[in-house]
């Protein structure tokens, strides 16, 4: 038997191991026996707030090292890339070390508390030069690389409007308590979810430059916590209906809902066209519709993922296979890799998740104002 | 053999034969083989703005009598029931006159081509005592009529939002001309089919107090007629989005949409409340999405219409056949005649229809202001 | 005013005011303010088992006169169109009588009781010369013409497959009752419904020359009559399943169930082609699903029913609006009319009717003889 | 920092690394991060027909060595699991090898060519007491064990009908090249495919006890290899349809078919009960539709896989976020590992695979022999 040489590899740090430091890590596990990688990512070190948490994650999740310290992951040079899955918070000051340190980071999504904080971690990369990416994860579904496409190609016209929606239904009951999520900094439908809404907007269609926003909620107050009688009110919004203006001219709407009864994931847009349209909703995440056609046999199509739309071919080499949400951050991690590898760009990258969070803002401060606000264009 | 002699009869007027003017009428022939009814509508005298068109009309529509004198068929005593489907400009004088002489009226939606005017109609119906009615005729499906139902009895808790839209896609090609539909007076995308939205709106929910809205034009300009190089400005609003506060303290939001490529009538709407969910589309009528459900069995049930549905059961005993568009104004036209035939109240009448039109300009006059407008309650 | 004078008037003679009499009736009615035909039909005698039903009826239907007697209703001059939809047993010595008094005959389905009556009858009107049409209705949907102009013009390639369904809920209940539906003569599910997707396939693929089937009875015994305790066999299938060989050599798939709880109106196909699919339920009959495309874009475009798909112009000058089921058989009703006016064909007549009973009774000798047989080709 | 302690390891020896093979190694090297087990999978030995086939698949899948012979991957002390995704033919050998060296085996399905050669080999797993496994992936789904659960609590009442296909568009193309699927041994769509509906139904309703089948080749002749101007004929089928009894008494009927242009995927079943039904198709494959409800509230409920499902909340916390194909397998391998660890039995097993294959070959001699026959009870 002839053993098994591996390749070059890349050292990875995790910080967090709740549901997306787990996510990230398997992704990591994966990502290998999928793409054709130049290099393997091998599972350094896990930090997490405290040992016991760290050596708990570590062991469920494979990495060599467990630590509480996230300056020490940072500063181990066996670690070539630091995933950051901690609390939004702690998003700042852990990239902006990563940064200082030369490495590749990988932050979730919001990429900080502010558009301010997030304008700082992205300049601080800039001047470094290190390679960044975001954990805008719906974006790699290869449906939403094929509406892409299909728009920037003109296959359905002149883009003359969108329409975007992130539904969901987990706090459609007024006794779900509060949390972290309905904290005022930060929190609310429309910086958790909404954001998903407008990054998906700005790669179909482009730069938001203005809107004009209202948030609204609607249960006054929710328990202090589980299972408490206790109530305390919600400042934070529930729902938020917005208009856009692209920088193509191209007028939109969008909406974020974590109220939705009914509706799972239904982050979802339709974009009209002079010639057609396209329609997808995440809760059919391998299907795109494709409006086109005359005299008789227009309609929308249901366009089912497969190999022809990459990088489907790396999970399956037939169509009506699916892919599943995990699959989207292996992608991601495919991404993130190749552009470690090149020191090429990741998309999206520290600079586009800056712009999101600008627009989050400008939506909130919008609703306030009651009037249509310029996304600002400084950088 | 024995001669068939039939029940009381009831005169029909009806001025104007173009698509809704043929829609009336051919409700009228319908309704008596299939709605067990007091009386016959007999269809009288059809005036249109010729005597030639009068003419064409009659003899296609099976009318009696043709006039170009449509004060001539109001006065004649043979006429019980006036149904009106002239040009928007023509309604009010020809309801007041209608009013005046004791008939019962049957318009066309829009009421008028103002508020003021609309409401002018209603004080004068009122006061006059006559049945009046106005040709929402989606309310008529008997799926709307089990959303009600749904929503009322508290199958999905309290209501907490609403999510309506117009959306169709006639006026979606640039160089489609003007039209009566791109006149400012009672034009664009708002006023023609928004008006279905902002009505089914009021049926399932309630009144809408208050409004914020954003009209907007996508193509600045149109060719002035088929065929013309020249072009004129569009000055009406080919998509609106609007913010709404019902009586009842919820929250929800419509969209009207003439320019929505691969969309042939999506009047649709998502209601939502704490324990469930109702969804629609007008492009599949005969289907009622009802979300209920809890531990694993959650889950958007799809209910066909049939006879548990009234009043399908008069078309068809079987469940699965399908209402047509046409069968809503055949069920339409039954209860104008059930009302006339008693005296008792139609809905909706000239005072919702007045309603509907008020919170149309509301929403005009509030995209204009750039603020919320609560729509007057004044009547 | 001037007096509108009617075109050529045409006598209806309708025997029976049940569910199919009154869909009879009602289309004669509405179809003169709907299709531009040649001549008015005026209901002129309407027959049923006893003087009260046929006074009730119609009155009810507006026929101008009643009778007990369908000999009557044959003989009287005023009579030019016979429309049948009496019990089955009685079809063909209505038929046979309305033939020799040279009347055109409109029959519903099944023509007969057995194939060969059905050809006896076929024989009487083919030799007099008369019209005929059997009220296959759901072929009349513009949707199904659609199907056979894309699978005719080779859009879909050479076809390579059809797979047929018509399933229902009806008798899904043990408890449901014997009635005419489950005698042994003409009874079962194979004869009530699957002679509706055997019109199909015959209608988009061709002649069927082999089928090889199995009846299958899947509640051994049901009530003697609602509410009673007592059981007594039942002798029909419940279920069939056949496989059919096609004059074109295509193979093919259909299913006749009606114990198919969940489904109201499953009557599908799917024709499967070398290039392409075209796919339909009457459960969204407005509503054809087309499948081509390659390289990324392939999929199934659902094609909503509209004016580019005739007649349905004739009801509605708009897509997205629906036609319905009783709308199918007022084409019915237009295209019988202009057979009668032109003495042209009507398809399907007597003839084809026929065809689709012997193919019935085809295969329920092949289930009987476990083995493939041919559909007898002699006439 | 702490060392991470990794838990006691199982290693595992795969041979193939085509698809299939790839497919099993990306599950085994996924599982650990996902699924809390007792052990955790070490990939220890690839073997392929090749000694740099087998090198190149040990870097790709990330095994620590290679060989060419599987004779001593099985040998190996260090291999616990033999994974076979060799072609069909090797599969005896190699199981009766791992079995008599006392290994787990994981086979991929068929688990053999013929049902008597599967009846070897799991005649010699059950001497053994080996633990084996075979690849019936979509069995794994949670939407699949929800189906399985709600029929066995009776919630769609007594069960009155399954109807089931597999229909994909590999070979629809009449064009498309012989290769070992059109080979007679163990060649044919039934074997391909409908060995995967077979095996649903089993895990659905239970035993087949008897089939009526008929094996239809839509194309005669097929170019030879790809490229080639020349034609062999084909002697397997292209689609088959057969009629089944289950050991409850249950009819039903299930295709299998290949040559389905437009399909994808069409696994998909329909089970019909006396107060409901449920069906499903893998083209939506997080979705089980689950019909109940009475008086004007019945319907198909869309059911989206989520945490209430076990074990989606394995790989996410929340609904609508979607599992994919690859998560199928990674499920199976959970199981595997499970059984492995315990003793316990891993379903479906050999035994499981050999009736699923003594049913195709029964349908096969059913559609020689064009009669019924019962699949043979005897082990």
């Amino acid at each position: 038997m002839a053993q098994n040489s591996s390749k070059t590899s890349v050292g990875i740090g995790l910080i967090g191991s709740g549901f997306m430091g787990r996510c990230h890590a398997n992704a990591f596990t994966a990502v290998a026996g999928l793409f054709d990688l130049p290099m393997t990512p091998v599972k350094q070190v896990l930090a997490d707030h405290s040992q016991e948490a760290a050596n708990a994650g570590a062991r469920a999740l494979g990495f060599a090292q467990a630590t509480a310290d996230w300056e020490a992951l940072i500063a181990d040079k066996a670690v070539d890339i630091v995933a950051i899955t901690a609390p939004n918070a702690l998003h700042e000051p852990m990239a902006l070390a990563a940064i200082a340190a030369g490495k590749t980071v990988y932050c979730e999504k919001p990429l900080s508390t502010t558009a301010a904080s997030a304008l700082t971690m992205t300049k601080a990369a800039e001047e470094a030069g290190v390679v960044t990416c975001v954990g805008f994860n719906f974006l790699r579904n290869p449906m939403l690389r094929l509406a892409r496409e299909i728009i920037q190609a003109g296959e359905i016209g002149e883009i003359t409007g969108f329409r975007g929606r992130h539904a969901e239904n987990y706090m459609s009951d007024p006794d779900t308590p509060h949390s972290f999520r309905t904290d005022p900094e930060g929190g609310g439908a429309l910086a958790d979810i909404g954001s998903h809404i407008i990054s998906m907007a700005r790669f179909l269609i482009g730069p938001i430059v203005e809107v004009s926003a209202d948030c609204q909620t609607i249960f006054a107050d929710r328990p202090v916590r589980a299972g408490s009688t206790q109530r305390r009110p919600v400042v934070v919004d529930d729902v938020t209906h917005a208009l856009v203006r692209f920088d193509s001219g191209v007028l939109g709407s969008l909406e974020a809902n974590w109220a939705a009864t009914g509706r799972t994931m239904d982050l979802s847009f339709e974009v009209t066209g002079t010639r057609g349209a396209v329609a997808f909703s995440q809760e059919r995440m391998n299907e795109l519709h494709l409006h086109t056609g005359q005299g008789g046999r227009a309609g929308y199509r249901r366009i089912e993922a497969g190999p022809d739309h990459e990088p489907y071919g790396r999970f399956c080499p037939a169509a009506g296979h699916h892919l599943g949400f995990n699959d989207l951050k292996i992608i991601e991690v495919a991404d993130l890799l190749m552009a470690h590898a090149t020191g090429g760009a990741c998309s999206p990258d520290f600079r586009e998740a800056w712009r999101v969070q600008q627009t989050v803002e400008a939506m909130q401060a919008s609703s306030q104002e009651r009037r249509w606000l310029s996304v600002d264009k400084a950088s």
